[in-house]
């Protein structure tokens, strides 16, 4: 069995340590977001609604007017 | 070492089997529908804008209506 | 407002419905493959293991035994 | 069009700037994380490996132990 040399392997564990450690960071970021959903939801927001506006400021104002231009196009054509 | 006996072995087998088939004909489904949107796209439709309509098709006309209001609501709000 | 003629709105829902259809059969058969998983499960099978076999099942032999003789040498560097 | 009144609209916008601010501290540490397996790709290790040590070392070492063992079993029962 082929072995790892002792450089080789602490500086494996210090890259496995250091994505641990950002990945903890993550999911205290992502706790913390979730936090802030549950304080709008409690205080009368709709979340899901939230979350759409959220992703709406993400676009371009020109690309979001276009896409809304189409989608109701498209949604006159089928009549919903 | 435990090891299961034979009959064990074989539903074990054929439970994996099964999944496998099911999995594989997800897969082609998956494939045919991939091959759909290329085709609208071909046609010039927009696939994001499709993908938008079924979403918003699956809904109750008045669950929808709701949402789309709350949606125009919190728009005007922050003005986007 | 600009609008779609009648055949390319007849084809655009064409299009919808055939996803729709095609999206609904994709639907089946997960639920399918969750009734195995069920039934395996009332067996006695653990369905995390079964997940994990089948995931091994779509490797070439030759690549699994490459990655678990790579994966044995990084645990042993790290002593897990 | 029923309307949001000023101070709502300002805790709302407020609400949606926080999760803004969250939501790209994440997306600054998800780029982090890709550079350390980037580094590490360049160093010549495998990233799919240490992504796969990652997720064990998650594990309670005697909860780790037992999923092998049933892995091993299942495995040799259907021969792969």
């Amino acid at each position: 069995m082929e072995t790892m040399d002792n450089s080789a392997a602490e500086q494996l564990r210090s890259i496995i340590e250091r994505i641990e450690r950002l990945e903890e960071e993550k999911a205290n970021i992502a706790s913390d977001i979730k936090d802030v959903y549950s304080e709008a939801k409690s205080m009368g927001y709709d979340t899901k609604i939230i979350r759409k506006v959220i992703s709406l400021r993400k676009k371009q104002p020109h690309e979001l007017e276009e896409e809304e231009q189409l989608l109701t196009l498209y949604r006159m054509a089928i009549g919903i």
